[in-house]
């Protein structure tokens, strides 16, 4: 196990003035501070496991949903195991990271913004309403919307391209992978995999935000695709219209002589899911279908023989 | 393995407007962006990893310094394993966190800021310098000083009183513990210990920008307290008097009954290391050393004997 940053420029800061801090710490010293030079900016901070024995034929990427980190993929808010734990005992070598200005990938607080727009954080209930957790019948573990309101970090909505440009960067860096990849992630995860198809052995996507530019359908030809969607859809403001836009994409990749495969889960009996499934009663569950698919894919060895 | 967020407190907006966003991922839908309403804010993100078989008697917390993340402790800028590797390899259970507003713990973006002042970014030149990166004959492996620079965060200088706040809230979660803090982290250490001397079996303070309250020195009087210093503090503008107080606070410990042991790394045969020794060239070393004290203080299990 260990961590990385990858992607990301430098920019310089020049010409400001000199100044004295007060004491950073209580009985600390006055520091200079000298707000000029060279910061590194637009980075992606990953965390990676690589379990033995190793089954997974390829590393599996987790890319978390806006306004979030990749703590979504790590315990539950109730306390489970999450999906990184699982695709871990499962024998995947896992990639878990945090897009590009959330969480340890840092941002840079610069004397001039470096990005248009201020960040925004949203409050527990927007989430709430917003990801459909607060739904009679939800699998989301409620007694826990506070820790999850915990996880919750701001985002920017000017830094798409960076955020792509390190997903891509991980993509060089790990080969040939996986990607299992939530709401504004999945968004990403289709646009890098219409840049990259070559790096991509199968996608996953949750709930997608997006699923890429149609104009670029074909480029998905050789990407297995699985959409997943929860329950709750038809009632929501926006996700009937988000999930026609991915089912015509969907049908403009297997025009193009691709593969996707569509999974409600409520026709599977998985009743209850919201838009945050990885984390939510059933998420082993939801886990062990993933896999399952993956497994179909070729994309998992079989174990040893017991004894051989 | 597994990861929570603990301490903090809910902050409530109320009667903003209510505002259509443009789609937030290229290909989605505008959303309702509804700002009233509970944030959850200064909470601590915290990673933990227990190994087997487990040979340290408590668990062992590592607080990062300022301006950066738990990620201090993982793979060193060039590649290596961290602190946290090693520790676990020891047989150690460890608590790995982001200090509040820092990496994973999140920041509330509120129309109104929650905290005095802005928060600072410091460019790499500035931390090598501060840092004693940059001195002739460094451990520091100068070839991976723009990794490093991928670590560096925000900071808010305003934030000690809820950062400290998270932190008692951790020692009482995890219960008596063994504390390896940094720079900033090791202010807060002192301060923790200081007010909970019950649940701190030993603190490991690595160039501590502060060593707590001069007046509270006697509560220090139960923990075995290892300071440990690198190298090129003399020529340093800030370090010989920061040390200077440290040693001064060391002698009240000793006074009112306790035991402060002090390293200076260079007299040790260990040359060269700067305020980052966890990552250095010779960070190994610097580690056993630490874990050699805590083995004379009681604090290891011996392994199983062969066979056994």
């Amino acid at each position: 196990m260990g961590s990385f940053h990858v992607g990301g420029r430098a920019v310089t800061v020049e010409g400001l003035p000199v100044t004295q801090q007060p004491p950073l710490a209580p009985g600390s010293l006055p520091a200079r501070f000298d707000p000029n030079g060279r910061y590194l900016v637009e980075q992606m901070y990953v965390q990676y496991f690589v379990p033995e024995p190793l089954r997974g034929r390829v590393p599996l990427l987790l890319w978390h949903g806006g306004g979030m980190t990749g703590v979504n993929w790590e315990t539950t808010p109730d306390g489970r195991e999450g999906w990184l734990n699982l695709f871990l005992r499962w024998g995947w070598a896992v990639f878990n990271c945090d897009a590009v200005e959330r969480g340890r990938s840092g941002w840079p607080a610069l004397p001039v913004p470096l990005w248009e727009a201020d960040p925004l954080s949203i409050p527990v209930e927007h989430a709430a309403e917003r990801f459909r957790l607060d739904r009679p019948g939800s699998q989301f573990p409620r007694e826990a919307m506070e820790q999850f309101g915990r996880q919750l970090v701001p985002r920017w909505v000017t830094t798409d391209e960076p955020a792509l440009a390190a997903y891509l960067a991980l993509l060089e860096r790990t080969g040939p992978c996986v990607i299992v990849a939530h709401s504004q992630g999945g968004s990403f995860a289709f646009q890098a995999a219409q840049r990259r198809p070559d790096l991509v052995r199968a996608l996953v996507a949750l709930e997608p935000a997006a699923t890429g530019d149609p104009k670029d359908a074909g480029r998905l030809r050789d990407v297995p695709v699985l959409l997943v969607y929860g329950d709750f859809i038809e009632d929501d403001p926006r996700w009937p219209e988000m999930r026609r836009r991915a089912l015509a994409q969907a049908d403009a990749v297997r025009h193009a002589g691709g593969q996707v495969d569509v999974v409600d889960l409520p026709a599977h009996g998985l009743r209850g899911n919201s838009h945050m499934l990885m984390m939510e009663r059933n998420n082993r569950e939801v886990a062990a279908l993933v896999r399952r698919w993956l497994q179909a894919r070729g994309l998992e060895q079989a174990p040893a023989p017991a004894g051989g």
